[in-house]
């Protein structure tokens, strides 16, 4: 049975999509760390990041690029930093965090509780945003 | 006046080098989380990652995952977890961990006291993996 992002990359599993395109997709972290925090995934499934192909790995690297770029013109921040820890989820994932300091880059700390209009309100500001750059 | 990074890149500050091509290089952090923790650079000098121009923020990809693998190889780890927190110092910098659980990629971990000797043992078995390999 596929995993729970493999659904979401499917649509069979609703998520908030920040971008998208034939390989690759981007919705927000639902527990997020601050607002705008993003997960990117190829929508191949692939348990561990490094065990993925070339050519997936580095599609997945240039995606989530653009995709850190429309964050930090959309949300206020100083960095858009980056994690993957790759044991949580089964299927690779790179956290796109928003960040103005390393503390808001600690797994350990209080998770946002975001209203789903709120959290649909960033990811339509994002999704607009990489819709009107690629 | 170049920053930190830039002067391990040129040489003039020694590392505990890991890998190394013409463009990036890759050497033990020396507040390591866990042992074989490393940080990748490109050797020029740009603050923020995103930043990088798309070709050099590829290649630096590319060389991470080259480095993650030898890691993964070298050190007894379940996975290879990654870092951007992209404020502590403006040169952009990737953390390779190797890592067993989400707790190791903590930052207000205490960091390991390795000695000399554990740092270029571990950078040696490193550096000859990788150059056996590219």
């Amino acid at each position: 049975m596929p995993g729970i992002f493999a659904r979401i990359a499917s649509g069979e599993i609703p998520c908030y999509k920040v971008a998208e395109n034939d390989q690759y997709l981007a919705f927000l972290d639902i527990n997020p760390l601050t607002e705008g925090h993003t997960l990117v995934i190829p929508k191949k499934e692939e348990d561990y990041l490094f065990d993925l192909d070339d050519a997936t790995y580095a599609g997945l690297m240039a995606f989530s690029k653009k995709v850190a770029i429309v964050l930090k013109n959309k949300i206020k921040c100083k960095r858009i930093s980056v994690v993957v820890l790759g044991v949580e989820v089964p299927h690779a994932h790179i956290h796109l965090i928003p960040s103005n300091s390393e503390r808001d880059v600690n797994f350990n700390n209080p998770k946002l509780k975001l209203e789903k209009e709120r959290m649909q309100e960033i990811a339509s500001a994002l999704f607009s945003g990489y819709a009107a750059n690629n």
